[in-house]
């Protein structure tokens, strides 16, 4: 065990998501779900010049907070394979040791502090943490994705 | 401004990188450095169960901490294009509002708790707090790289 182990660190959000979804039910589920909800990514005002040349990337990473889920665990049950249950690392369940979500979205345009984006799964007034550029993608034929793909072969 | 400005989130590390790299120094730099570094995800014991399956996965995206930075500036000069300052959230630098960082790494193996991964761009003994299945990507044709595009065109 190293000393890591017993630190903590401090998270505080950089704006809020503005979705169409009110309600976990709402959002598409599973990882196949096609994620094509249009939403905000909006950040507190005085954050603005830290989205300086953001427009010029069509893709963006959104790190955010499974803020309405309590607790966690190691083995989940997921939408897409209820009968198998899988490690909580092999999976997006969202009741994680630390709560945060990862998304890829869509950048169409931006109004200030405000990014309009395309694929928005999170639910509205999700607390964002940071955004990032998507720069690469790992091509396809060199992808493998484990249980999932033979979830989707199933169903 | 909404009632998320004020909240703090506590995060935890699940385990720490083991890395050839001590010191930032030493980490290929810009967003096209080739990282190929061989290194290992060391999770604390007793969160193994939540690796079950992870096997099948070729890639993982690592979300950890930037823990040997302090502060974070809205705007950065980065490696690839040092003239030009780049909004905070348009580049990978690691002086952010939250300093986490997000990886992809390839999935060479794994011994209990221990993964071994090709690609770490972390520094020895950086904290993990999170680690998810890769499980798709954007295809290169859809994709825009903003200024890093026109820097590695320059350079």
């Amino acid at each position: 065990m190293t000393s890591a182990a017993g630190r903590v660190f401090e998270m505080r959000p950089i704006g809020v998501v503005r979705s169409p979804y009110q309600d976990r039910a709402q959002v598409p589920k599973g990882p196949c779900a096609e994620h094509r909800a249009e939403g905000v990514l909006e950040l507190w005002p005085e954050l603005e010049p830290g989205l300086a040349d953001i427009e010029g990337f069509s893709h963006l990473f959104v790190l955010w907070v499974f803020d309405r889920t309590e607790g966690y665990d190691l083995v989940a049950r997921v939408p897409l394979d209820e009968e198998t249950p899988h490690g909580v690392f092999a999976s997006r369940s969202p009741r994680r040791p630390n709560p945060i979500g990862l998304s890829v979205v869509e950048l169409l345009g931006r109004d200030g502090p405000r990014l309009r984006v395309r694929g928005v799964d999170m639910l509205d007034g999700t607390p964002i943490l940071d955004l990032k550029p998507y720069l690469s993608s790992i091509p396809e034929s060199s992808l493998r994705r484990g249980w999932l793909a033979e979830a989707e072969a199933r169903g």
